[in-house]
């Protein structure tokens, strides 16, 4: 079995993670800042630095009721330790939960090499014949996701220039001009699109995602341990049988 | 099936951890902090937010052959995407591997509570008599774990008054006596030191390490996912075969 | 790293498993067989055969409700593939979810070496001392775990003789003179028994279980994905928010 | 959250699964029937049953150096239960270890549907055009994959009709003819053609194989649990730094 790496080394009194000494991360002290440069291989500039925290934060928990907080406690309450729970929580973070991250990069990133009045063409018709359009639209925010309102305002504060803002204006301007009402977009969508101009890897679009709602992983299955009862089920008179 | 939570809530237009508007961290805008919020539900004084956040880069990444990126690769090398690498990833994080930091909590918590006196002649006693001791000695770090020198360098900055530090001196001093050789503390053992300071829940030490690895675990199974042939395996030929 | 085992080999033209080869075990036919020989060493003689095959089959599945099954529906519900959904439902098999069988095993193990009296009196002596007594008691079956008659009914047919048997026998009367009621032994609890007299190690009790149920876990993971909708999720509505 | 299913209900004194009392699977006594029954919805007839017990067989355990077996047993050197170690090793089943069935059982529905003529025609064509072929060729066996030798014998002495035999035939001739060498089906693909044979969903054909492995993950974690230390690693010294 070969073992290749670019991201780390142990050398003789310190760890080198992606050429920086972890000694000088812990010095310099910013998590966030470490995350990005072990994810993209290069440290982020100040007003990266300041909306990748902040990014971070704006997935760090949803509720209990979502379905990673939801397997996680489940997983606990079988009798088993605070990684299972997480870990298991984590699994959960596939294609439907998280996983529009990726696939709205890779749209943002297409969309982008067009050009932007290539790109609104393509939005406008792509809405028209109903293609799927990811990172937009949410069960409960239908106006505005609060959470991208906060993002937004910070980014304005920062005057940074987001190479690729224009798109999310291309999208939602489209839907109002077509069906006549509004198509915010939503937080995967948002984060997505810091992503891309950050220049991440669309690969990476679940990582950050996940990096960011472990802490409330965390925080759920520990609750689950510390306050409840094992075994959490499912009552056999709440589930229908269904004849075939 | 009953739902009970203390920790967040979706209200109409923002989501509210441990009492604070979820807009408001994200203004606010520390990554670290907000994990504190969440895991103890408080808010870090400033030392606090300080030390926290070192404490989590200590643990971001510590090279490729660790037993969680071994773990996360072999998942990812299967044909799977990157939270299942992950997320399996975190499930190998168990008492032998970033456990230690629980055991030792309970250790320093249970120490700290005899005082200063009782809990030097009781270390005593327990090195004597060969008793378990948690947090203390590494398999390469022979005489200074680095990340916890550059963790103490910052304690002294910060004149941070740490009420379990005594604790770290009264082993390494009796170990030097009793067998004429240093034991250093280990990272797990410093932040579990730093935890019972903070007043952290023991169940939370394992959560804090998992929380500041994640980021590890995402680069390494992105790294695989990206670079890697599928279906990583050992070759029969490495194989011994145990006659019984 | 080492890489040593005694369990299987790949061999020119043929796996061998525990000295038999693979394609001998295909032509032999009997998947229970084969399991028996791959956890125990050694093949099962008749009537082992016959009720090892039966104990499988007692745990196969147990309804949606469980926690293994809910477990694996919530993760394929958040975009997963089968083995994801399956993997993490067995994760949930902890200590209070099938853990039971292994104690049991320890409990029934240690009853049975101090010979039929003394085991009786120590049994009494639990009993009236509460302590904790596992394999025995369940939520639902107050009176006979209808699964463990079906197993009790085979021993009969096949004049099996246990040498374990007693102790149900022992613990059922001491608590029905001592508490005036039933306490029946659950199926853990008598799978647990079964393995004692094949002689397993305790470590294998849960492994038991989790190949038993593993089907009904696929077909839980099929359902789920062949029939619902994407991100089960808990309603905000159904969960309870506690104030500290 | 709706809880909706067609597998299995808690009655009175019983369980019932597809329509079968869970009392009179275990009178009857045959695993794989049990297994063959939650995933199609039906009992197997008497030839079905023989052969899916050979196939699960077939699968059970394929030596220590799989990926899903490194993985059970990384995870359980990290200081965790069985049931995480097994749990772990299924996750690593994923489209590239075990997946394959699920493709080549679509692949031989789609080209049964054509009849034989144009099957073959499409195969020579597919073959020519280098498109990919599932369930064909395998790393060690060139010739023949001695587990396909075994059940191929079987379905001759059973007289078994199968309805998708003939695909494996005009692939491996079609591919000799073209490129003069042999491509012999592997055990994935012939459980794809049996499995089609008997109507199964594709969506099982991994969940088939997972069923399959199970006993050799539990044995594979428990060995490792049982006689290995702690913490499995790769020493820094066997790792390549790449630099970019």
């Amino acid at each position: 079995m070969q073992f290749k790496t670019r991201l780390s080394k142990l050398v003789n009194e310190d760890v080198i993670i992606r050429n920086e000494k972890l000694s000088s991360l812990i010095s310099a002290g910013k998590f966030s800042d470490s995350i990005f440069l072990l994810l993209s291989g290069r440290k982020p500039n100040p007003m990266e630095s300041i909306l990748f925290e902040k990014m971070l934060i704006s997935v760090i928990d949803h509720g209990m009721g979502t379905t990673s907080s939801m397997t996680a406690r489940f997983i606990a309450s079988g009798g088993n330790s605070l990684n299972v729970g997480v870990g298991g929580g984590i699994l959960s973070i596939g294609d439907h939960h998280g996983g529009a991250i990726e696939k709205a990069m890779l749209q943002f990133y297409g969309w982008g090499q067009l050009g932007k009045e290539k790109a609104a063409t393509l939005i406008k018709e792509m809405i028209a014949g109903k293609k799927t359009i990811y990172g937009f639209g949410h069960k409960v925010y239908k106006d505005e996701d609060p959470r991208v309102l906060v993002l937004l305002k910070e980014m304005k504060k920062l005057n940074f220039k987001s190479k690729h803002l224009f798109l999310k204006e291309e999208v939602e301007k489209a839907f109002q001009e077509s069906k006549g009402k509004k198509l915010p977009i939503n937080i995967d969508g948002f984060l997505a699109l810091l992503l891309c101009d950050f220049g991440f890897d669309p690969l990476l679009g679940k990582g950050v995602f996940i990096i960011g709602r472990t802490p409330g992983l965390v925080a759920q299955t520990f609750e689950e341990l510390k306050y409840e009862k094992p075994v959490r089920r499912v009552e056999e008179e709440e589930i229908e049988f269904v004849k075939e």
